[in-house]
């Protein structure tokens, strides 16, 4: 006692904003990550694996949706350097394409999958630490590599158990933004600050709705807390086209397409863009990749500000219900697009690249909702232990069931209270339990109890069908392996 | 100029001692990790990812072969607490054991595989980075935990590809060394001070030799720097105790044993170790485990103060040769033992737990040596690009490999040169590169050129045996699928 009150003991607690995750959960995100490489993998792009550690210096202020440097990551001093965890794959994949640029092949594909880590305020399912699979083409100039990133993303969703249908990708474009902001009077170099004010009041349509930025648009804004954010000053006519821009969608890509063109009619830049959207809507309707399941959309918003040509999102479209009982549809699991300057950074060099994250966690989530995850873990057939001294004939028994491929364990506790161990394998959600004590032994047999059966024999204890079925039986020793197959093929 | 004169470019750098990993170093660890997964997966150990993060409190002091408390961590502040990346899998596990206690089943048997951390110089091979993968039962009391745990690394040592008789496991215990520290007079309160000097120095046996071991046992010893390490004290006799228990090994098991029973002959605890040793011995035979797979060998020194009775180690003994070339034995690429504390720092309770960690960068070092694994990466089929204007239908034929599960890709760099073409395609392993012009569109056609019979082709040019075999060939673009297809069956 007095020992405890000079150390106190420390609290068993994960920081906060982190989280466990266990058995389940552990294994079907493994199994999700598993064909989501398989198919980047197809298409030819290499696994990647860099350090969770960089230097501040070569993160850099990248992090989307923040405006100040190393905001929202983890940081701390060594040997004077600054130190970080990384907060995505995309800046530690520039700074290998810029450090092995005379190795590496060009176009360099690669994909990558791994904890990522923001120092943000967590939240109710927002965690400080989170998974992200990406893959990008970095040197390749031409929008085929575009498309080829949204029809991938398709058959990926796919290949995870989103069923066609279910999600859509939609596909816009920086340039066509570029090109509204020229049109609508905003592309002189005096002009950063509006087209700042501009990007970041359209990146918040979804909280703020249209009056919300249309507001930003014009004078500015007070907020419910009765904060005023000053707007980029546009007149009526100017917030129109941006406006118009976000609400340009159509029945048909092409006549989408159509009207994107009229809107920035004049502008070099947006005419360009309009025409990549062209591209890759063709592009892909060649391959098959219809607008069942890819769609040009300027309605995407979300990351405008960061990429430089095109952009794209993958929804899923099905409905749940959020926290309040409302139904909604479940929303982005996956985004991407274009970015020609991260690894001018480092080089000077313009590198262009193109890529897509997927938000594993989300993703998972959404397997979860639709429900086609198998989330029954079997546990293990579980050898009881009647007798401490028999423990190398229990080991034994649960040798031969190993060897043949049967996941099985002794139980390793203390023994004595029997109900116990049976407890234990149904926590473990054991099948099976095998029990052996001194009779069993002299007559060279086992009891096979089948723990299934039991399990829905005490749900469902007046059914008839039951009676006939034994929850446990006696076999010769010599039998067991084949006693214990016979019974998981029974239960499955 | 002038803005790159204020913002000088970052460094393109990963941080001193991490490193990235590329293509097959990503894909072999992947699948070795799939494989030890496996096997613990069919013992009845469920997985756990834990948080990269923990507090500082939560880690403890318990760092092996580290004296000072968070030595050895990377740690920062954040909103007035200490936060540090994990250094092994077992501090957290701990942490879990105590948080989780009122809910996991008990023993709660668990494996876990990631990177950990470690804040120490680097060297050649030495990273900062690391992967582990650990299985561990916690709550059970018995030795048979712990034998359980020696047969399963044999068997996951067999299942990644080591054979049986180059490796073995060694096992030792703690508890035989505590006798052996009473023999010599070394149990009393008053002795830590010099017990933690025995330790310290068995510890060192590997680098010092036993003249070293036997210096630090009894004055001190002057290092080549001219450092002096105070010894423990002991006289001839005493430290004659100590060097015999790390030389009790014997030609057989049961030998050993009887000499250790010797040598700790009138202490309790001395003798229930013996009696451990003897009992993981008896178990593991029962099971077929002899000793060509794992053996009692008091030699096994380290992680001895670490652990509280069973200690193992796996050792690889195939030749390799070091950096100045001279043959010596790979060496350890796992160890564990039991370590009964740790839980209890959270929770008071003594919580009995045994595990293993495998280095799983040292094993996959050992499975390059052995040339045990398939470092050829086989590279995309590459679709190369003859005319820009045709890339929708460049995308249709690589879809359609694709489809037909071929890992295939189109060119997407500028594709001006063919020539370069050609060696992206070297760069990236293709075995067949795909060429399609306005001449074979117009026919209907496709080439198809066998990018491995070139290689083989260059470099033999001499060899009459490929003069028959055309290393390009024409096919129909209907058939271009089937005709990849059997050309990469050939190649095989």
């Amino acid at each position: 006692m007095a020992k405890d009150k000079k150390t106190p003991r420390p609290k068993a607690e994960t920081p906060k904003g982190f989280r466990d995750y266990f058995g389940a959960q552990v294994s079907q995100r493994t199994e999700m990550l598993r064909k989501i490489a398989e198919v980047y993998h197809r298409y030819g792009f290499d696994p990647l694996e860099t350090s969770s550690v960089e230097t501040v210096e070569a993160l850099g202020k990248f992090l989307p949706d923040v405006d100040r440097p190393n905001e929202g990551v983890f940081a701390w001093e060594e040997d004077g350097d600054w130190l970080a965890l990384r907060y995505d794959l995309t800046a530690p994949l520039a700074r290998v394409a810029a450090q092995y640029r005379n190795d590496l092949p060009s176009p360099y594909r690669r994909y990558a999958m791994g904890p990522v880590w923001r120092n943000e305020k967590p939240g109710p399912g927002r965690f400080r630490q989170f998974y992200q699979c990406d893959a990008d083409t970095v040197g390749a100039p031409s929008v085929a590599a575009d498309a080829e990133i949204c029809a991938m993303l398709s058959d990926t969703l796919e290949a995870v158990g989103i069923q066609r249908g279910d999600y859509v990708i939609r596909v816009n474009n920086r340039k066509v933004l570029n090109g509204v902001l020229e049109v609508a009077g905003l592309s002189g170099d005096d002009k950063e600050a509006e087209r700042g004010i501009v990007l970041r009041a359209i990146d918040k349509l979804d909280r703020l709705g249209v009056d919300g930025v249309r507001a930003l648009l014009g004078e500015g804004r007070k907020d419910e807390s009765g904060d005023f954010t000053k707007g980029a000053g546009l007149d009526a006519a100017q917030s129109d086209v941006v406006i118009g821009f976000m609400d340009a969608g159509r029945d048909t890509g092409a006549e989408t397409v159509s009207r994107l063109g009229e809107l920035v009619a004049g502008s070099a830049v947006g005419e360009a863009g309009v025409q990549e959207l062209q591209t890759i809507a063709d592009l892909l309707a060649a391959q098959g990749y219809g607008p069942d399941r890819i769609v040009i959309d300027p309605s995407v918003v979300r990351g405008l500000g960061y990429y430089t040509g095109p952009v794209f999102e993958a929804e899923l479209t099905f409905e749940v219900t959020d926290e309040k009982g409302r139904p909604r549809n479940f929303g982005s699991v996956a985004g991407g697009g274009r970015y020609d300057d991260l690894v001018k950074r480092f080089t000077g060099q313009e590198v262009p690249a193109t890529g897509v994250s997927i938000g594993v966690d989300r993703l998972l989530a959404a397997l979860h909702a639709t429900q086609r995850l198998d989330t029954t873990d079997a546990g293990p057939v579980v050898v009881t232990v009647m007798d401490k001294a028999r423990m190398a004939d229990y080991q034994t028994m649960v040798a031969e069931l190993r060897q043949a491929g049967i996941r099985a364990e002794v139980y390793l506790g203390n023994p004595k209270n029997f109900g116990n161990q049976l407890k234990y394998a149904d926590k473990r959600n054991s099948p099976i339990a095998i029990i052996a004590g001194g009779d069993e032994f002299e007559k060279g047999i086992v009891q096979i109890k089948d723990l299934i059966l039991g399990k829905a024999m005490a749900e469902n204890a007046t059914l008839e069908e039951w009676k006939d079925r034994p929850s446990q039986i006696e076999v010769g020793r010599t039998d067991l392996v084949t006693e214990v197959q016979k019974m998981l093929a029974g239960q499955s």
